[in-house]
């Protein structure tokens, strides 16, 4: 049995993850590949890597317009690789038309659209399903992401940075107006397209740093950890009943990102002030070891991760510290993966009712 | 249904992406890991990024001691990802003990073991089994490699330099001793070890050439050439039967190879002079996509290829062009899948009855 | 008019970096490379990139023994580029024989020989000449370099940490305990010695994390930032009087270090909470650009900067400002040169009444 | 004593390696930048690790239109960094104007502009000028360049390729009609504009083939070989006197480029076929060592070289080897310095009266 899936904007870097993993997906096959150029490119041809593997598989090569009937006939779930304003146009057509759809852009994650306007410049015009959008962090997200049919799958940034708070943060061991989050990513974070600083002699053998305190995935970080990183007023919570309540101090989060001179992968380290004085290593790690005990894609480590341990894989590392008064938490994740794709992927398995894992190694 | 398989030397970065492809794998699942070690390693402890992931499929992470009897009681098949000398001493006892064989080291490509201690430093010592190895290079021996209990999997170098000249051979169209095969490596190639010239601030912004005329590699292409590359007697020929004579002049090519600062990808660029004076790039292009027609893993370009195209993938992508009067070939592959650990699963396959490309993308 | 000067060490990076500075200095001249290697290294074997050039100045190429009546005969001066207990060796030795010195190791850096050993393993064994050591943060210690017969040269990471923060310190705008110095490195901060994790298909397209809290670099940090960042008790004081009390706090400063991809550069994020509420980043700016005015090295930028920028320059860059309540300052200098062998060459400059900038670009 | 020069079109590679060299350079200073933007440039806001370094040494910032007039009243030499047809424009009204040009375009270089047209898409329209231009591939043409008042920069790979080919073709050891230059260029050589092959994601970890056999330099080689290659009618030749007949064969030459992922550096493998059958390692090395024993920029190997060797450096290192009846030639050099910006200024030095190594270590 094989499920038919669209990819709506497949030319980009989370296009061709994608179709990477769906190459090895054992249920879910590429059916229809949709693009808003208007000289319709072939995969294979933007992306020679593809030759000969999609057809393989039975999958098309040939990007067709996006048509939402067309979509309806062939398909049961679209992953939108879309800039944000085209997937509000595209979701609400394809949901009208029983078409399931992740949305790997950024039109609905955030909850306010004040917010929104304010980091993405223009207006929101589907609040209608934003209201019922699942933000697909699945591993706090599950049960609704299962019963989805509109997944806003998360920011690369925010689902690392989420994943290696949210249990300090349940467990009342930090203070989330101390937070700061100094985040670096692969230069695929920033998309295909060419730009001077990107331009291979600019972008190697460099590092910087952008968007200081002013990046996108900074609202979405602290709308994150005031959802799930408030600690449970009673104690029977277990992993299900997050606290409705807003998480004080979250708007405090500091968020800086930094570009690597590397392809893939986010390495996040993360300080933040304890809230208790004695705190101990062993405090923090058992918090997060509590947490994802169970978690097939989350690994707490004993020793920081770095980039190569989580590059072409769905897993989040992370590892938490006490150190000269501070809580040091490092989390590593592939950009494109966990932090895009991969996650997509996992989401699409969920609201389809295969195995959470199923094409993810 | 899954076949159990064991991994001697899983340690090294050929052992490395043979886990990571069984972790894909629909049938072929890692029982046993074999290390020499006095101290044996836990093998996500030594690559932190199959944390999680071993288990998640079932698969030890622990390496033992290589135990014949124990692989035989519970594996089927072994790679061997092992020294060449080590693996002329274990697989007379796998073998014997009815497990199949996919021997990554060089121990068995070569048939002339004059010619093998010439280049390896040491003497032959199982001339029996050296007998009736087969010689991997799949889509030329897929017949010989089904019915085989040992084969040996072909280098990196040889495999894109076999792939993109036997078929202009074969075809009559190039001067067998004007070849020059000018190759270039990603950094994987020479092994896990730390070295002087591999250390980050030698290898990074740099590229440097090695063994002129004098690499290991030389002798194994040469052999090829002069096995698959001669032209058939009659031209009824087909795709099965080879001519037995040696191709003339074989011994006269010239292997160059490069060090690239990049971690995984071989390009070959491929020089040769022309037998008849008028060919064209049409006609070098035609005999490529006659001979790999339907080959799930070969690609003939209609452009050269990069290393990108085929990373990651067990893809080779050849072109071939006919250029102020000589035959510029480009052939590219990923030199830890075609190159080494893909291929090695791509024989384990045909050996097993299995789908020949499975666990493959 | 030409001045010999000793390189002791000289088959490092540092000594390396300091060569081809001296390739281009007017005046200084390496005379004397000394090398405890028993088998002395012939330079431009060692490093090919030096043929040809070092005759070209009349430089020696072949390397000696570390004679220290022959070094005193020959040079006026000499950079140890060598492991911390052979300079407290070479220095006394040097010294008493009237051989200014720059000691390139740590070994006269840290005041409090305890701090030292705790850090460095080893007892300190020349408390003599220790005490009068001067460290070279050459914009800070212009004058006692001057006159100085014995130069601690400053630690990498240090270098760029002081020149950051020290005018904020001073100006009291920012909270010492709060301070937090996220740092990266270019790998050949490491030195030249090939090691597993540097390994490049272990380093390249990598990113780590190392030293948390821990690093030898955080007492040199928390040792200049009490010695110049202390608030001056009248406020008449200019750029030359600097408070003798401690800094509170600096001992809260917390040193993380990250390992780039990259061969040279340091770049450090830097994070602190402002003493008065609604600090500007108007301000803060204004305190680095009084401070370092006129100072041929220092460029306080408008942007932050990237390590690019300051490459193959004895330059730090920095920039500050505010952004939701926390100062952000990023420092940038290339550690082999205002991070090692620039600074050694600018205060050797010094010491020997030259040109300050001189060989310096 | 300085000598003012003009920098036309500083705010690419070239330009910016250029000011780099005068920065060090103890005679010439940069007195004017030119640029043809609408808007202005400011150098050091173009290329921030400027800051602060041109105005050290008395150098402007900023760049004005260019001004013939302007240019000539305030400078002797003028280094055009401009687009080929630029070049031609601008070169005609400097030199009417008593200003010596160096032109680092191509626009001078080829003698016959049917060629050059072909080539580079438009006709030639300053063959007054091209009449008498030099090419100034300085270790051959030093005579001349010194009395020249127009000098045509050498490309970078023709530099290297003639460098390594003239003195084995000059003592008629290799035919030339069998050579292959397989060369590899880091990508800076490409230019500062960002093009979708050289966006960091695609260019990092990768290596490509282009140009095989169509590339513009290959037509330049084949001019030099064809100049210098010559052997000599009578042996009494030295250095200095040419023959003046073709090279027989040159026209055969078969120049094919990679490009790498770094930042700088050629890197050229070159195979050609002995003259006589039994040649030797010793014979191609003495030919190489003969004709290079004083040049102060080149350095013959007994290694091959590798990319690091040069970089940052204006050598040329170059080593020769005869192997399986072939000799393999492998020379190195920075494509910015040597194969541009650098050995610009050492003809510079040479048409001003300096000592040619002047600014160049």
């Amino acid at each position: 049995m094989t499920i038919p899936t669209a990819i709506l904007g497949p030319t980009g870097y989370t296009g061709l993850e994608l179709l990477e993993i769906l190459l090895r997906h054992p249920t879910l096959r590429p059916a229809f590949l949709g693009s808003a150029r208007a000289e319709l490119p072939k995969i294979d041809e933007e992306f020679p890597r593809l030759a000969g593997r999609l057809s393989a598989i039975g999958a098309p090569t040939a990007c067709e317009p996006i048509n939402h009937d067309v979509i309806a006939q062939r398909c049961k779930l679209a992953f939108l690789c879309l800039p944000h304003e085209a997937a509000m146009t595209h979701t609400p057509a394809l949901l009208s038309r029983g078409v399931k759809v992740v949305d790997l852009s950024a039109a609905y994650r955030l909850r306010d659209t004040a917010v929104y306007q304010q980091h993405y410049g223009h207006a929101h015009h589907d609040a209608t399903n934003l209201e019922h959008a699942v933000y697909g962090l699945t591993e706090f997200a599950r049960d609704q992401v299962r019963s989805a049919t509109l997944v806003a799958n998360p920011g690369c940034y925010p689902t690392a940075a989420a994943i290696a708070l949210i249990p300090l943060l349940r467990a009342g061991l930090i203070d989330p107006a101390s937070i700061i989050i100094s985040a670096a990513s692969g230069v695929s974070g920033a998309g295909r397209e060419a730009k001077p600083n990107l331009h291979f002699p600019e972008a190697n053998e460099n590092f910087s740093v952008y968007g200081i305190g002013t990046h996108r995935h900074q609202p979405e970080i602290q709308q994150s950890l005031s959802k799930w990183g408030t600690r449970p007023r009673s104690s029977g919570g277990g992993g299900g009943s997050f606290g409705a309540s807003t998480t004080e101090g979250a708007e405090g989060v500091l968020f800086v990102a930094h570009l690597l001179p590397v392809i893939r992968g986010i390495l996040e380290t993360i300080y933040a002030t304890p809230i208790k004085p004695g705190l101990t290593t062993a405090e923090v790690q058992a918090a997060l070891r509590a947490a994802y005990e169970n978690q097939r894609f989350i690994a707490v480590r004993d020793a920081a991760p770095t980039l190569r341990d989580v590059q072409h894989t769905n897993m989040v590392h992370v590892n938490a510290r006490v150190v000269n008064k501070r809580v040091v938490l490092v989390a590593a994740i592939d950009n494109l993966i966990k932090g895009a794709s991969g996650q997509a992927v996992q989401n699409a398995n969920l609201m389809l009712g295969l195995d959470e894992s199923a094409g993810l190694s």
